[in-house]
């Protein structure tokens, strides 16, 4: 097999930091459920998240950065780095290599890697999926509907998740799931779609008017099934301030 | 120069995963100051993290365990990773390696090396620090006498400490840290040395009671200046479910 595709050449070429790897977690919200971006391998029906390699001349950073942007058409994301995986047995080798054979020469297998996990927060509406040079497909996935992830990317999207709902216990959420506007139930359908489970919608009310991180416009949300409920829009200089103190109680 | 210890015979006969290291930020908290143990580099008067490379064979984990296990002598550890640095530039080689040319010699150096970040809670006193193959020195440092430290180690403690302090504002601390029986006075110092300010003793107390993972005994310390405190000890049991449940909010 000729390796032609420029991720590939890269490894063969020794670009790359050899053993590691990089594994994306996107989110985002549509119709009020919490999706994951997930690519398929070229030519298989194997599907996993979108991930890459590390470049000699890169920063892991601006590695998780440029593959975001390839996924997504994206180029300002929200983007935490969570974890870094590490067990030796992450996958099996034999079975991965024959499972990709057609699109990874198995002698390009490292018999283990190490991949660093990201995280990423987007507007649903704005990302333009795109497969990379080894997949066909990326498309989004509701957690609910999630197929067979390759390699440990089922813990990897689980860990993610986990880190996520600990975080908005604490940081505020949503200037990069949501639309610009946005009313009361909306918001709270996220944090639902995030927690997996309901919450009061008083309560809620109550603390996030609290935090100060929204203002209420003056504009109603039209053909609604109940009475019409107001546009809300983030407070980006507050949301930005109770991002950076971490103060904001929740759950 | 021939190599000789066993961690650079291992980065030569290729049975560790190349550019990759662990370092690991070891907190101690001993007379109302936090510490952190460093290594002196053989030979030279440079400090650093203890830390080192991860075998091919072990995981991420089984490495910080077994670094850990070798400059503290404890083997049950609360540890937990933090973060993986990787920005392409965290040393400058020639510089570095002029420096450690005693010590590993200069074709040894990676242009780049990727670390994972570890950070662990132990007690001092069950402490016996000791110097790995490449240092003279493995000792104590408390935050506010510390010396320069080699590669980008003052960047990784500092974020080390920002996450424990992260972390101590919905999770207990102190099962590590603290001895077997310790007074609220000591308990609160312990806090303020970890958040690096002064708390109010009154709201500090009535939470901490109020989370439930600490139970009164009725032995009071002697020899105090003021009148005799009562001693603390944790309940482990109330201390794991709020540890997993992560309600603990302070600050």
């Amino acid at each position: 097999m000729i390796v032609s595709n420029p991720e590939l050449l890269a490894i063969q070429n020794s670009e790359v930091v050899p053993q590691l790897t990089l594994d994306c977690v996107i989110f985002g919200f549509h119709a009020g459920q919490l999706k994951v971006l997930l690519v398929k391998w070229k030519g298989t029906n194997f599907w996993s998240l979108p991930g890459g390699v590390v470049r000699q001349s890169e920063s892991l950073n601006d590695a998780a950065t440029r593959i975001l942007t390839q996924r997504t058409g994206l180029v300002d994301i929200f983007l935490r780095q969570f974890h870094t995986f590490g067990d030796s047995n992450r996958y099996d080798k034999e079975s991965v290599s024959e499972k990709l054979a057609s699109v990874v020469p198995k002698h390009m297998w490292y018999d283990r890697a190490i991949s660093v996990g990201y995280y990423a927060l987007v507007n649903y509406a704005q990302v333009f999926p795109t497969p990379d040079e080894m997949s066909d497909s990326c498309e989004w996935r509701g957690l609910d509907e999630l197929p067979e992830l390759l390699f440990d990317h089922s813990e990897i999207l689980k860990t993610a998740l986990d880190y996520l709902r600990k975080e908005i216990a604490h940081q505020p959420v949503g200037l990069n799931l949501l639309p610009l506007k946005f009313t009361m139930p909306e918001m709270m359908r996220m944090y639902e779609a995030i927690l997996g489970r309901k919450i009061d919608p008083r309560n809620f009310q109550k603390k996030i008017l609290k935090s100060g991180i929204v203002i209420k416009s003056k504009e109603v949300k039209k053909g609604t099934a109940h009475r019409s409920p107001f546009f809300y829009y983030f407070d980006n200089k507050k949301y930005g301030e109770v991002l950076q103190s971490g103060s904001l109680f929740f759950i």
